[in-house]
């Protein structure tokens, strides 16, 4: 068996790439890894890799992690600038026996060492964006901040093993070395190879209050189908936040075990999408429904259209 | 009913100070920061604050993180310098909605802009340490790590209100941007008033691989005493990276719950300090015992005398 799932429609066609090597029995970590590069790649994304929006100063940080279920391996970077794939970065550092999380300049420069593809990752069109909101903020007194959209991968190959990755180029018009929940264990993502992993997108302040992750992949492990770890995970800590901080932050999580079971919950909307050996790669749409359950329906060709559309409409 | 427990043999001193504001109705935030202060400001103390051995470098960079247990608000800083109390930081950074998990440079100067106290954090003894280290390294193949101790801190108030904080200086001769457990929700610290806390102090990139103090947590709220969930989590989680990793870094973790019971679990030689409204202050050695269990015993004026000698004796 092997499968692959990953948070909002962006990762798409990583999926797509992966799955063609999932079914050549290549390995989880490649797949995760060839997920994430696409959408780090793509410059029309606006919150992963090249193309994501930047911090309050222009610069584009980015925060990424990469974990091996079988080993328990986890690399991560947090704040690093001008490298192209930020989630190789993690993955290379998940071998490492010490230091394997780094942030800021130690990222960065651990990074141009050992090699990776160095790369001005503000382009033109995320600088205009910016740019844009930094006279509104000026002018307006709203909040400036928007857009936290993480991508976040779990996958399962034919040789039993499972791995989750993340990227993000975090919350659009951060503070200078704002970190999310996307490189945290347990927060952001994690993965058992003999129960399954999760990750997650959302607002990474609140996130890391709940470690979702942890906990669904927990819920799995004591027999709990993915659908349901999900959803007694993100809508209880949702209410719990709601009564005890006032309010809860939009999040979302997707889940995988290690028999490519599925579940994903949602207190937004949000869209996610998945293959695996006995499933089509296909993009869905989910949302909170009521009693603590998720509505996952096909995504519509006008929803593409128009998610098309707005990604690249003029700035 | 009040208590307070903290890692370590250091964090006594400022478990006092915490004892006397907790005896007056002191909130447990004021606890945890003054405790925390003590150790960060004491130069003898290497492993955290001023004194701190320092990164590969020669630069002493910092992590702490601060969660109310009321609200779960979080705030944490990692690879910060020349801040004199990086968890007074990470508390004022816990009343942020957004960008409340700072790093490096966009940690340091968020911490100089609202005014906390710059100080070069590097000791002359420090440096002594840091440059024999150096050499050491240089003329040997040994692993130039060493040395991990966190000071971590739980807290109970008379106003049943609950908080926790860690502050590190990480890993002696870290890379730059290293980060360990300490400032990461779940790994380093974790704590709801309503259950009731746990942090951890050893080696981080292990701890991140097992979110141990959220667990530890999470038992508590099922309805297991502060010792049997350390026991259960630390021990079953040893055992299992040995299996799956291999090797199962030094950890040790303290927890307390809402009632001011308390417990611990360590794989290695460990101490640390607790007082209560029912307790005198006291510290104590723990060791690893037989079937998932911890061996508790009051320090021995040998033990601190030692202790004390080393801690001072010559470079």
């Amino acid at each position: 068996m092997w499968g692959i799932i990953a948070t909002w429609r962006m990762a798409h066609d990583g999926v797509l790439a992966a799955k063609e090597l999932l079914e050549q029995e290549g390995t989880c970590g490649d797949a995760v890894e060839t997920s994430i590069k696409c959408v780090e790649d793509y410059p029309f994304y606006k919150s992963v890799g090249y193309g994501g929006l930047p911090n309050e100063r222009g610069i584009v940080e980015m925060d990424a992690a990469f974990m091996d279920g079988d080993t328990f391996k986890i690399g991560a970077v947090a704040g690093i600038v001008d490298i192209a794939n930020p989630i190789s970065v993690a993955r290379k550092l998940s071998n490492e026996k010490f230091n394997s999380f780094r942030v800021g300049q130690g990222a960065t420069e651990y990074a141009m060492l050992a090699g990776f593809e160095r790369k001005n990752m503000l382009t033109p069109r995320a600088k205009k964006i910016w740019k844009k909101r930094v006279a509104e903020v000026a002018k307006t007194n709203l909040s400036p901040y928007d857009g936290h959209d993480t991508v976040g991968v779990v996958s399962l190959d034919q040789h039993t093993g499972m791995a989750a990755g993340t990227s993000s180029s975090g919350l659009f018009m951060k503070k200078q070395g704002r970190v999310g929940d996307s490189p945290l264990s347990g927060s952001g993502f994690y993965v058992d190879s003999q129960i399954g992993g999760a990750t997650a997108t959302g607002l990474g302040e609140d996130l890391m209050k709940g470690c979702l992750a942890y906990e669904i992949v927990r819920l799995m492990g004591e027999g709990v189908t993915p659908q349901k770890a999900c959803d007694q995970a993100v809508y209880s800590f949702t209410d719990l936040l709601k009564e005890r901080y006032g309010k809860a932050g939009a999040f979302s999580l997707v889940a995988m075990n290690k028999a490519g079971e599925w579940g994903v919950a949602t207190n937004v909307e949000f869209t996610f999408t998945v293959a695996t050996e006995k499933e089509q790669p296909a993009i869905y749409l989910a949302n909170p429904g009521v009693d603590q359950t998720t509505i996952i329906e096909p995504i519509t060709k006008e929803w593409l259209d128009a998610y098309e559309k707005r990604i690249k409409a003029p700035v």
